[in-house]
């Protein structure tokens, strides 16, 4: 009851968190200029990481409510994470294209691909053995183990490609500045340590 | 079991890569010269990534022993984990000191800081509560399932941290020669998806 509360401050902490360091150091947010890429940060974080995470604690917070309405609330969060995290897949796809940026070189947009497919197929494999009124009990027993393991893992991973992302936009921007703990150095630390935070806490009410 | 083969080979591929980067494309190892920077990732990887991970493994691999004997096992792979990871720490506060540089600022080093932390925590409440006689049985278990969550918490932190550095390490020499695929930039990202898949086949054998 308190951890669900807690969990629940820190990830509007950190997506205002977020917003701010966008917004201060950044210069904010457009689709339509050398903005748009700030959109690709708040999508992920929004959609891969505070819808996401909240999708996975709606069994753990609403134990009183019908199977059916908890699985209803579950699949509509995983489907507003899903299309805002496309809409940050895109943002970043066009801002590289238009500026003539190489693609997927790096680490974080590696890691970022995989956690994205992975999290599609468990998206598709969610609504067919658990909505799909022909998918039997059997079926769904069987089925159901892989998709918490699964489901955890890729939340997990979605934490770590955001802090790779992070430490990237860091270094790229500041350089050999970051050791001198500049402001945004130090928003940006405290903002990995809040997605830390909240990975752990999510994973310790799953659990 | 082919799991857990499989995890021995991934971990150990793990520990290869690293030293193949290392000696490649880093100059090596040593302790008194600019290289001692290099013991770091190398202590750090094989202690509190292989090391570690194969400690959380014991008691699923050796399921057929003594409690007594899988105990002192996990608690042994521990203390080689602990100190050639303190190994690791010293080798780059060192080295920070000698070049005058920095300690502390960035993202990496404060996860790295509070990971460490947390298992040396980890570390003496296990040798408390488990090894020391006068711990009761009803003690033993209120800490149990503490210690397994945390431990297995510690244990993705610490991957996460050794993605961190290792972005790190890639981005501070390569800079926007990442984004042309360089060699070093392509085992380097080869290298954190061993490392993400160390992980989720640890975390999947634990659970
Ligand atoms: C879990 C969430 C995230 C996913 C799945 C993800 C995925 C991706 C992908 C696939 C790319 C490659 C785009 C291309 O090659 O054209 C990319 C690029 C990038 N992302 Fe993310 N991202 C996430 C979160 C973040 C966050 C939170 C930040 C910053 C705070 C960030 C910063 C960047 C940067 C700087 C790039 C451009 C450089 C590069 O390609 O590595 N990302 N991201
Ligand atoms: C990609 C997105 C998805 C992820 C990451 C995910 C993750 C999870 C996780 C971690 C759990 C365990 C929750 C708990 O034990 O409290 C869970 C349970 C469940 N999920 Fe998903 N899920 C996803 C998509 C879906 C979809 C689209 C559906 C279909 C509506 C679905 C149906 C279910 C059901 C029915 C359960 C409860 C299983 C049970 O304990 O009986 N999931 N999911
Ligand atoms: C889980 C394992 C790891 C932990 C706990 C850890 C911890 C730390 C700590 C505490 C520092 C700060 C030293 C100082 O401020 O003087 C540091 C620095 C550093 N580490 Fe790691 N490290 C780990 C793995 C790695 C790996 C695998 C790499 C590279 C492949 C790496 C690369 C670096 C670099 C480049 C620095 C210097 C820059 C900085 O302070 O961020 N680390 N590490
Ligand atoms: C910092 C280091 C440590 C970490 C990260 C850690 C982690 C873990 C994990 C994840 C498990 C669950 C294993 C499983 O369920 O198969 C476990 C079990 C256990 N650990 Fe540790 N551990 C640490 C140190 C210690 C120490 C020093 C001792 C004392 C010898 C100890 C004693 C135990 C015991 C007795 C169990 C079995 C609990 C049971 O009855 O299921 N641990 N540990
Ligand atoms: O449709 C479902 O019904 C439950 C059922 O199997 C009983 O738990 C479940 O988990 C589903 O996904």
């Amino acid at each position: 009851p308190y951890y669900v509360a807690f969990s629940q401050l820190l990830g509007l902490t950190v997506v205002a968190t977020t917003g701010a360091w966008l917004g201060l150091y950044r210069g904010g947010i457009a689709w339509e200029s050398a903005l748009q890429f700030n959109v690709h940060p708040l999508c992920m974080v929004i959609g891969l990481i505070f819808l996401q995470g909240d999708a996975l604690l709606v069994y753990r917070v609403f134990r009183n409510e019908t199977k059916r309405a908890t699985k209803i609330l579950h699949g509509v969060l995983h489907v507003f994470a899903f299309i805002i995290a496309l809409v940050g897949l895109v943002a970043v796809f066009d801002y590289h294209r238009k500026k003539g940026y190489a693609d997927l070189y790096s680490l974080h947009s590696w890691c970022g691909l995989l956690v994205f497919v992975l999290y599609f197929v468990q998206w598709l494999l969610g609504f067919c053995f658990f909505l799909f009124p022909g998918a039997s009990f059997s079926l769904r027993n069987c089925y159901r183990p892989q998709h918490i393991f699964f489901g955890a893992a890729i939340f997990l991973l979605s934490v770590g490609t955001a802090l790779l992302g992070l430490k990237e936009a860091l270094l790229f921007k500041l350089g050999a500045k970051y050791s001198t703990l500049e402001p945004e150095g130090v928003l940006g630390n405290v903002l990995g340590l809040l997605l830390v935070g909240f990975g752990v806490v999510v994973l310790y009410i799953l659990t």
